[in-house]
């Protein structure tokens, strides 16, 4: 937790937050912070600031609060990620909001195992818990927007259009015939399959939309490493 | 398991494998394999191929080979990282191996956890053990070669130089005054360092062997994403 993030309930009076739970638990036994610490703060989707600790107990952190910049900008990248594993969609979402992704779809794709969508971990509170923890990561405030779609195809053809808008369509595709290109201005639409891969008939419809193919070389990475590695490639020069 | 890596103690007679324990496991259990299957192989440092599998039961698999490939070239990334904890080094260097790193070094720091250096996943076994996990995933069969350096000082001074060979030398370092750049061509030598990122001594030290400290913007990403993302950003054009 680089930042202490702080929701509208949490604050109490002017300037001054009241925490508990499990923010104020990493107060206390990881941080091990004590009263008259300060510690970076944030307002979910409002400013960067200062907190100063001035009063800590089992019950509850009670904050004075000094707002003092804006959290860092978005990355130039909307993502649409065919829906990974519930094993390592908490990582991959802790990830996507560390690196400032602010605009995820999650997809069906046919390589995606239809038990997949049945997770409780695709809950919005949950799915909000895994943005917020990528949030305090990252020290960001803005949280994602996330869509679920669990129908590839009335998504792709009716609704994918609009929602990338302008910029550069890529779809990272192991049969391509182009290398991904990297440092990218502007903004961008990045597509990333299963590991398996989209099949033809996805990355026909894909194209069908806009979107280019672009390869990553020979080597097959988890969806962890291929969101991270391809973020890095495609980020402004 | 997106390749099956074979070691030459499983070859057994003229272009034939021999495998037990969890490659067969793996084999049986995860991919559902069947006598007449066709496998992707590769040889440890060696050609890549592919096996057919003569035999299977619950005490070995039989394989014939068939090599007809080169493994993938390797990343011009020599990596410094600085030793991550234990929960997360095995996913590091699996990451690390399947992006194609091949030259690594996992040094200490202030912010690293003395404690850290007596883990039993530094035991060589280990080490190769996630590395070959890796290359599994990534589908390459050259294993990267490890230091482990748990003094800074005098690996740095003595060692380092030497170690990087000609190219250029980056360290990321969250207070550097330039951005770090991308897509670069030619061999490079990255440092990384813990969370909490290198102390002022020691990116001194760094600099003094030629490394020059780059940022990656304000966000402060857990190291699995910070070498991906990294990874990427340099990757060559």
């Amino acid at each position: 937790m680089n930042l202490l993030l702080l929701q509208e309930e949490d604050l109490c009076g002017a300037d001054r937050a009241c925490i508990g739970g499990r923010r104020l638990q990493h107060l206390r036994q990881v941080l091990g912070s004590q009263t008259g610490d300060c510690l970076r703060v944030g307002l979910l989707n409002g400013p960067l600031g200062e907190g100063l600790i001035e009063q800590l107990d089992a019950r509850q952190a009670v904050l004075s609060l000094r707002w003092s910049g804006q959290p860092p900008d978005e990355l130039p990248v909307r993502l649409v990620l065919a829906l990974p594993r519930p094993k390592v969609l908490g990582r991959v979402l802790q990830s996507v909001a560390a690196l400032g992704v602010k605009q995820l779809v999650l997809v069906n794709s046919w390589r995606v195992d239809k038990s997949y969508w049945s997770s409780p971990l695709l809950q919005p509170a949950a799915l909000r818990q895994q943005l917020l923890l990528g949030l305090e990561q990252g020290v960001d405030t803005r949280l994602p927007q996330i869509l679920l779609r669990s129908r590839f195809k009335p998504f792709v053809e009716d609704e994918l259009h609009d929602w990338c808008g302008a910029g550069t369509r890529l779809v990272a595709h192991p049969a391509a015939a182009a290398p991904c290109p990297a440092a990218q201005n502007g903004f961008l639409t990045l597509a990333i399959g299963p590991e398996g891969g989209f099949i033809p008939y996805e990355i026909e419809a894909l194209q069908a939309q806009g979107f280019t193919a672009v390869h990553l070389g020979r080597r097959i990475l988890r969806v962890e490493t291929a969101v991270a590695f391809l973020l890095g490639r495609l980020s402004p020069g």
